[in-house]
């Protein structure tokens, strides 16, 4: 049986990833914040003391509150330093995932076209994403597929606190809607189901045609 | 029933695509090279008298022999300006898309890090990514998802023909392979399949994580 | 002395960069229309029985006007792949940049954030950035370099023909202004004038902050 | 007068570019690491109270040694952290940049193509650039530009560090030799000393044609 660790499990893209892997029968641990802050590197410790190896790890984590550069503070800096990056390289330096498997990155299309009130979360998601790629070669060796999904506007809680008018936002966007978790659950699900293991060292948007950069 | 039509759809990347579809009951028309040729504008268009309209079209088309730049003569240039650019751009402005259809895109890895031998790929290629991007915010309204896949080195006999040493060459890739035309064509039906749709306007690099830039 | 063809230097960034060559006491040819018009091949294989040779060659020719793809005929496709593409390849089989040279290439902002109005320069600029991307490793070997820049909005003639209000546009950008002409001219002067010949095989945009793409 | 400060100012790059803005009358601060140390906070914050406003900035240091992402550890990724991302984000947080004013931030083409060894400054480096995207937009109203130049291999000590033979290194490259930091230098001046101001929000490879990705 195909083992999974979902990082942010309990709600919004991890839950609906979590779901679609266990309507394949993967043994799926959904993470929620309670099992696992990354913020804090000595939960991410006895974690990992807990959690040795598995066939499928997921990477996912919320991110800041919308906060414009000047009034950004040393702690939030160094918060969201831990719970956006440092915390994700802890755990893959410690973790076993085993041959064949599969990592699954969810950053955000931020990464590539960055946005003022996100400036934390661009700033290290795109750094933990140079981490990600130069392992993905490293990985290969393993037959491990390192597939870095970046969503644009999804259907979640988050975005619902980040957006003030959702309906207005909406009608902005090329499809007329904000993506919806369980697209990007099925997505994950797909690609382990088929066992496509040549998708690797890639960054998919995943954002409704939302994004203007050529790739 | 869900129709699709498969340009190059008789060998290679194609024909993975056309079988995988067809395992999931879509109406397939696997168009050969005796059926359309995209280098010759006459049959385009005898072809598109023929076929309006489709749910799924996928624009795939072999490349050039390697040729240098300097050997490349105006006729290389007019030719293969049809075969991977002018062809496909007439084609997108006739048929018909049906509403929550798809249109894939088979382009190259080489449109993002770009190959000396297979300059005509690399410019005619990136050139109708151009088109294909600016295009998939207006399919969007029609909830016609775009999708630009980006192989790289892929188990096909253009490949074979392209280097010389295939064992070699493998084991300088990082998963020690080709990646197999299946993969693709499992990875497109698994999109289709799970009706996957805020995946577009993206290119996909699937290239057994061969690439070096970031993203 | 140095020597300079400087294509489409009549007018607007072709013009400020022959001036500002010439300031620095380069014998420019600073070819109009007239002398050589990209789109015409025939033209452009008489201007190569005439100018063999050079130490600075600047590529450089306007765009079409703006037309939406379905608007597109395939006479506009033709004519421009020549303008845009066929004419600069044809150019750099054939002319001699001498040792220590330069070649500049003015394409267009469009290149990376592709502009529905502007598709036909999108395409066959980022077409021919690819051909110039891999000859600058072949240049390099002879200390001749190559430098892609695409500019944003200027303040050229071509600009208020594109732009319906200008003054109000002029708001829109981060600027809060077009660029000068004579920026763009300026700049490729310093490179010249120092020496500086590292600079190769990037594409530098030249927007005043107005793109979105991270890099 | 215009002044200056240049991070990392006393050797290298950061040298060459000390000593290019002097040429032109410049009021350079060419801060060595006794001067300030960005990954020492309470010292930037020293060097903050003591500089409060310049026209010119360089942001500039030197990367770790390299070292490998399974070696690396939690000090390393936090020494860094403060040194390469958020030593620069409390400088940028406090100083004054006059009107009309230049940003450069040296940092390196490994953000755009990662590399192994290199990983802290890959990742690090590439945040950094995110933020410094998003302030160039801000920047922009008062007339600042920013640019952000990616160096490929020059020739200081630390690439003489980096490099088991040099010699051999040096064939392996496009132009047969490692960048000179005056080069740099140079370039930093000639956009000074004329004024250029719409090349902002722009990073610029400056690598001798060395990297393969097409922008």
């Amino acid at each position: 049986m195909t083992s999974a660790i979902v990082l942010g499990g309990s709600r919004g893209i991890g839950k609906a990833i979590s779901e679609s892997l266990k309507s394949i029968n993967c043994d799926v641990f959904a993470a929620s914040k309670g099992d696992i802050d990354t913020s804090d590197l000595g939960i991410v410790k006895k974690f990992l003391d807990a959690h040795k190896e598995t066939d499928i790890l997921v990477l996912n984590t919320g991110g800041p509150k919308a906060k414009e550069f000047f009034d950004i503070t040393e702690d939030d800096w160094n918060k969201y330093h831990n719970q956006l990056f440092l915390g994700f390289c802890l755990i893959l330096q410690k973790i076993r995932i085993n041959e064949g498997g599969y990592i699954f990155l969810i950053s955000s299309s931020v990464i590539k076209e960055p946005n003022p009130k996100l400036i934390i979360s661009s700033a290290y998601r795109a750094a933990f994403s140079e981490v990600f790629k130069i392992l993905s070669k490293d990985y290969a060796k393993k037959n491990i597929s390192c597939i870095n999904i970046a969503p644009g506007p999804i259907n979640t809680d988050r975005t619902k606190e980040l957006i003030d008018n959702v309906e207005e936002f909406q009608k902005s966007l090329p499809m007329g809607r904000l993506g919806e978790p369980e697209e990007i659950g099925n997505f994950v699900k797909a690609i382990v189901e088929n066992k496509i293991k040549y998708l690797s060292g890639v960054t998919i948007n995943f954002d409704g045609a939302n994004s203007n950069y050529i790739f």
